[in-house]
């Protein structure tokens, strides 16, 4: 089980349902993809966002701040001057890991126009 | 591979990342809500509307169009006067069990408070 009493009940404002849970957190067109970046190496501010998907900086401020507020992103300082910070997933957030692949999965069926996982690991070392 | 030619393209406005593709679909706090109740035996309207989440009119109806537009959900007719529809997951809707299980188990281990699986089959039935 997670350590994560502090921010217990913070999602399921409309149900018990787990599916809706998870939907208060990352339910939008956006946080999945920061989630996508910072699982596939990517961990300052400019790199989420120079992704493809070109995610508008107040968007992705937002998300950042949402995301570490529940738990799934820890931020760390690693410049005094300016100060500057690295995003890196908790424990919590890289868990997400499996949802995020059964997606690509259904998406590489259905979508064929879709990257294959190896083809995003490639884009990623790029 | 689906027989999808009809919504080729549909998807992926963004990039052609799986991830991305997917959440053009499904990436908002009520879309899944939707597909979980059709995958749990609600068919009409009033069924899906009935859900704890109380999912907006507007909202439901215009969800359930842009699912069938997407080819995740077909819509039949099941009465003459009045007109009645009734909502049901297509086999490219039903794929996303697997999306919607990996969420689960990610809910269950990090919000302690959400609804078991098993749970969620006995709510289904009451």
């Amino acid at each position: 089980m997670s350590n994560n009493d502090e921010n217990k009940g913070e999602a399921c404002h409309r149900s018990r349902c787990p599916v809706s849970c998870l939907l208060e957190l990352i339910g939008d067109k956006w946080t999945l993809l920061v989630v996508r970046d910072l699982l596939f190496d990517k961990h300052t501010f400019k790199e989420l966002q120079s992704s493809p998907e070109k995610i508008p900086t107040n968007i992705l401020a937002d998300r950042l701040k949402r995301l570490e507020h529940s738990g799934l992103v820890r931020r760390e300082q690693y410049q005094e001057r300016p100060k500057r910070y690295a995003y890196h997933l908790t424990e919590k957030g890289q868990d997400l890991n499996p949802v995020m692949e059964s997606m690509i999965l259904w998406s590489n069926k259905h979508i064929p126009e879709t990257y294959k996982l190896e083809d995003i690991l490639n884009l990623g070392s790029e």
